[in-house]
């Protein structure tokens, strides 16, 4: 099921797509009764998928990002790839969701795109353990770990770099019917103005979805909606005013965001 | 005024602390209507502060805290004072209140206590400019940015080494009576059960409580509640199970808690 959370009529819902993402026309959103991380009934009520505003599919309290857990990535940035998984945060002030503009940071001149695979956790945890990391799962989106990449380095640590406004786009939407193995080989890309940018797969993460959520679970505990970001595959590039760019990945969809002046 | 936020019969608000802090048995907690960060009253019902469990007295979307503010305690960790301040996050789920156990994180054998000088938001915000910082400030707090000293060295971003579950003691309650003058001018301790093993004063801060919200704020949007943490003084050391730790800072109060045995 694609999990998706818009705004109608200045209501705000989840609710479930359906119809073929290829011919947008026949897309639907099936009211969901409740809250997605329960158990929940479809309404039967269906919008035209035309006729709302996708949001974030989630509100997360933190999203988890991880570092260079793509080889060729690390290695275009000079970047040694690391023995054991690194995180850091970006906060809940940073999510957009697909079609939001990102004003670009005043205080950078070399915005980045990276596109990567997003965890959605279900359900609060911690201490996972490895064999049982599906559990917590909810789902797969798009992200778009946007970074001003002039501050990252001359900032020790990235709060600023990868934590600055808009700099977390999320969706198009969440996907509940896919399985960790499924997860680790799909198809992931980026296009600036249709431009081919990154082009990877995600069976070249160093560390597996399991181990980045064991890993991150040891210290803290998530929550539902938290997001967990998996590293980006080599082509990381600048973005302009006027660019956009679309994230895609095999069988979630597709998370476009334009760049706009800041007003 | 003291703002505290507590617990009573299973019921949560937030209330004025008078009396003299030196007699613990003269507090009491006039509690208030409606939450500190809009105009308030107070209700004129007093409870005396015994009877309550205080909680952290905010909760934070997140924490933003700046790292090497102080030089000696740069220079005691063998690091070189940055010339710009550099910041990290604290999620949501690392906050607990004064009195709260901190769990000793099972990933890590180095626990350290970090004595600040916590700044609360008292309204949405961004893009502060430094001669306006005083209207999006509530008030001050003390803070333990608890650290896991080996996994710091090892992991490039401090997300598990600074924001396992516990590792944001905050409290006993907010100061809103003091000015941005005051704050840098203030003496604060830490203390390992009852042994002095931190006293600096705040206006030892490389970078001013004024540029550090200038800094971050120039990137991102700061929400009501949210928490900036100012640097800790020289002194850092480890913690053991059964220590009791205390961070007092004038003119606001101490927060003390003691460190456990993971159950």
């Amino acid at each position: 099921m694609r999990i998706a959370r818009f705004s109608i009529d200045g209501n705000v819902a989840f609710g479930a797509v359906e119809g073929d993402p290829s011919e947008p026309d026949t897309l639907a959103i099936d009211i969901i009764k409740g809250i997605p991380f329960a158990e929940f009934e479809l309404s039967g009520t269906k919008v035209p998928l035309s006729k709302v505003r996708l949001l974030p599919p989630v509100l997360p309290s933190k999203v988890v990002a991880f570092g260079r857990n793509y080889a060729e990535h690390a290695a275009e940035l000079g970047n040694e790839v690391p023995d054991a998984p690194f995180a850091f945060f970006k906060p809940s002030t940073s999510v957009i969701g697909t079609g939001d503009p990102v004003p670009y940071p005043a205080f950078s001149a070399e915005l980045h795109h990276e596109a990567e695979l997003a965890v959605v956790i279900g359900r609060m945890c911690r201490e996972v353990p490895r064999d049982r990391v599906a559990e917590v799962i909810l789902g797969y989106t798009c992200a778009n770990d946007l970074t001003a990449r002039d501050v990252q380095r001359t900032e020790k640590q990235w709060a600023r770099a990868k934590g600055f406004d808009a700099s977390c786009p999320l969706g198009p939407w969440v996907e509940t019917d896919m399985d960790l193995e499924t997860a680790a080989a799909l198809a992931i890309t980026c296009t600036v103005n249709g431009e081919l940018r990154q082009a990877g797969r995600t069976s070249q993460m160093t560390h597996a979805i399991a181990d980045l959520i064991v890993n991150i679970s040891e210290a803290m505990t998530l929550l539902p909606g938290d997001v967990i970001l998996t590293g980006t595959p080599a082509g990381v590039g600048p973005l302009n005013v006027g660019d956009e760019v679309a994230v895609s990945i095999e069988g979630i969809g597709t998370l476009t965001n334009k760049v706009i002046k800041r007003g």
